[in-house]
């Protein structure tokens, strides 16, 4: 017997009109690529997305084309956002900051057949072209003023929306349809799409919305620094206007003194962003002596949480730190780090140890660890096991069927993270699958090992590279990038680490290297590394 | 195209099995009929409830099968809720207040198979039964030692589910399964079952997570004093499980006393009811110069909010209110009155004007305005119009066809109010349509007049009725129920309304009755005034 209760479409479109219908007014600014503020609100940019609906169908776009967007933080960006997904049409997002070949690989597998662009990506853009054939215009998200001059033909939003009308037809498809494409930059073989359906943008936005995650209201001013191509702004893109938050938009510029101009000017109460960009405005802040008017609560994610940065934000600034922890193919945020009862009843003190947790799982998704045989392992925050993760805004496949089934048996998807889960529900990451080294049956962290190893007042990056070695099938060893001018010995490295790690964690030995290899995403390249390292053999076998 | 996420069925179940694995030591604290309290925690409900769904199959219980609760809110009535929903037989709730009359028609309509009864309503089912001889089989919610001598077979819940597995299969269902049964008390015709779906109650406890809503967090410690069988204690039955926040369950004892003694006892923070149970409790806290430790924050809703009781909680005790409005057919809470920015930056004394407005929609949810003759009117915050509202956890039908279609063309639910909807989003209930008096082609509040009318000393209780007039089609007359020891006369309490009203307001009649009566619900019964009337002319004919 079914339910006898609405079948309404959870289609993202129902979520601009709901903030155009009750929240008209909510500003949305953004600091353009010139550094000029612009205001425009949730009301303005509903108008703006009828438009650019209306330009794409009578351009021939039809529902489940792929239209990419190139840019930074911007209501143009949002405005083509939603102009997109609410006819059916999928929002790709590329990223502007990868490698060419990259853009022009996803590009072409996605099969977009136009382009939204920031008038800064017009070189970028002008190199893509010929390497992806499929795109048949340019737009450019700007005004005629500002048209970059290309060799190449393209338009400037406004006036490529111009002539439209205001009256396309949103909605009105299943739930399930695809909605954005986001590609992941994987560390191993060619990018893969995220593809995203209306219901998972959906559900994903209400399940974040929660007190225990982002927490967002209508009296909240967002500074959404999290780029909209890294899984919709952790889906900020849907929760801010569902709550007719008001939302800024900080373009290209991430530095700490633009950050907080825009913080302080714009009585920003809440913010989301990788941990690179906040280390970078409490240096600025800390410069000039400042403090924040307005801020009371951060989002960090993307990669781990320093517990200084924790400490910071909260000691000196009185800011809440909450991280988060998803990947594009969980949508992303799938846990948060917001203290249990029982843990918001520890000091303080204790309470940062949960902070730098990746935190507890939302309800709706649902957690398994499992060792090498596929075995269940415990949640008692001591076992690592591989992170399996299932649940409706978990990816099922990739777009194209690239890398073919990804679930397994039961459903999860591997998220290629080892990690512990504790008691309370507190998730750890401990390493990346392939980075793991497996020594004689056990797993050691090459993360943990490095983060103490950068500790070391002489080492500026370290990197912890398994060898395959023949009685324990895999060993240690640590590479080391020193801090200009320092010097330092691998045995005083290895003494440094003695009594903070287990005896059999100490790397077999001590590499020093010009320069450990970052990739786009900042990450260590630890694939580089391994074939740089071809070649190498163990100093000694014990 | 479709979106390629996980096909995740929004099941109830996966609520429980989520709060169980992450939050099993979070307590459930019930304070028994006896006065006793007991301790459970959603671990020990989850394993209850697993045993409940055995007991269910083993007695032949099939999916979409009806079974009824009638009882107040404790453990047992949780796990017997979820035991039953879990294995896709539907949960109808009997509200055990209702006259025998409605619970006998309500139980037959149903089809109710099997009754799971608080101890304190032996005597009530043992009137009902042989009114519902479809009832198989009575559970009390109890053990042997307190189960109730009855001259009926029944068996005690800790019987019943004692020598069952705890390793029933749950879900695996359609999310738009029928999942709870839950009778409106109309006042017109018979009650009217709302079928609500897994999906709609999964939606609306997300929903109402909202930080702008119910704020629910994992720290939270929640006492839930609106009923179980009030639309599911306005979905925190759901909500409060998928934060893990702590439950407290008060049992039958609603007196002010027996309320602030839970609400220190258990340190609660959050709780939720209705405004007669709150002016209880403060009256009780006042008289014995009480405080709140620990309680931060009440939902108010059931009927429209007092300003007073918003100023005595916030002024007096530090206590934040938002008022809720729904309804059954509305899962219930569509609206809010949580303070939009716009409100937030006004003064003390003028946010409690929109305190006791109904509040801001949730997003999902549409509301349109409209005149008799279907047409939409203005959210100008002065236009009275039919209040109508379409959405995900808004229901489309009756139970068994009762009165057939009940969405209007555009697919919305008529709310049966009367409301002006304010261009912050706020709306606010005028009238029942039913109730409001049409005059010359306008609308005259029939609860504005008697909310002024109560205000005089003398009148302890108002009523306004529309009577037929053949010029202007209706006008109101007032009914007044003196205070004991008073007494007033007609000029004067016309005079008392002199000014406060528009003169076209003006009642054309005063009566003074010894009993204005009430329902069963405690709201005025308007419709046994009009049969009081029948006869009854207008004295003058302007």
């Amino acid at each position: 017997m079914l339910g006898l209760m609405q079948d309404t479409e959870l289609t993202v479109d129902r979520i601009l009109t709901h903030a155009a219908t009750w929240h008209a007014d909510r500003e949305i600014v953004t600091r353009e690529a010139s550094g000029e503020i612009t205001r425009s609100s949730f009301g303005a940019v509903h108008a703006l997305a009828k438009r650019v609906s209306a330009a794409l169908l009578r351009d021939g776009v039809q529902q489940g084309d792929r239209i990419a967007t190139m840019g930074w933080n911007s209501a143009r960006h949002l405005a083509a956002w939603y102009g997109v997904t609410n006819i059916g049409a999928v929002l790709h997002t590329l990223n502007p900051r990868l490698f060419l070949e990259q853009i022009a690989y996803i590009a072409n597998h996605a099969g977009d057949r136009l382009l939204f662009a920031d008038p800064m990506c017009a070189a970028t853009v002008a190199q893509l072209l010929p390497h992806a054939p499929g795109i048949e215009k340019v737009v450019f998200l700007c005004d005629a003023a500002t048209l970059p001059k290309t060799d190449y033909s393209a338009i400037a939003f406004d006036d490529w929306i111009a002539d439209t009308g205001d009256d396309a037809a949103w909605g009105g498809f299943d739930e399930r349809s695809a909605c954005g494409l986001c590609y992941t930059s994987g560390t191993t073989g060619n990018p893969k799409g995220v593809l995203y359906s209306h219901r998972s943008n959906w559900l994903h936005a209400n399940m974040t919305l929660q007190a225990d995650a982002l927490a967002l209201s209508a009296r909240d001013n967002v500074l959404m620094v999290v780029p909209m191509y890294h899984a919709n702004s952790w889906g900020i893109v849907y929760s801010a206007p569902m709550v007719g938050a008001k939302l800024v938009l900080p373009g290209p510029k991430m530095d700490g003194g633009s950050i907080y101009r825009l913080i302080e000017d714009e009585g920003v109460t809440y913010s989301a962003a990788v941990p690179t960009v906040w280390q970078g405005l409490l240096q600025y802040i800390k410069s000039i002596g400042g403090k924040f008017s307005t801020l009371q609560r951060v989002t960090i994610g993307g990669s781990a949480v320093p517990e200084s940065l924790v400490r910071t934000f909260r000691d000196d600034f009185g800011v809440d730190v909450v991280q988060g922890w998803g990947m594009t193919e969980t949508s992303p945020l799938a846990t948060m780090s917001s203290p249990s009862a029982e843990v918001a009843a520890m000091d303080a003190d204790a309470q940062v140890a949960y902070k730098v947790k990746q935190g507890r799982l939302i309800c709706g998704l649902e957690f398994k660890l499992i060792d090498d045989a596929g075995q269940r392992l415990p949640f008692d925050g001591r076992t690592p096991g591989r992170l399996m993760i299932k649940g409706p805004t978990i990816a099922s496949a990739y777009y194209g069927g690239e890398g073919g089934d990804i679930l397994d048996e039961e459903g999860y998807f591997d998220t290629g993270d080892v990690s512990t889960i504790d008691a309370r529900g507190y998730m750890q990451i401990t390493d990346r699958a392939k980075d793991i080294v497996k020594s004689g049956g056990e797993w050691i962290s090459s993360i943990e090992i490095e983060n103490i190893a950068v500790a070391h007042p002489a080492v500026a990056i370290a990197a912890v590279i398994g060898i395959a070695h023949p009685k324990w099938d895999e060993r240690p060893i640590l590479l080391c990038q020193l801090t200009p001018g320092e010097t330092a010995e691998g045995k005083e490295v290895l003494a440094y680490l003695d009594g903070k790690i287990a005896k059999w964690w100490m790397p077999d030995d001590v590499l020093f290297v010009d320069e450990i290899p970052l990739g786009a995403t900042g990450k260590i390249d630890k694939k580089l590394i391994r074939t740089r390292l071809e070649g190498y053999s163990l100093p000694f076998v014990s």
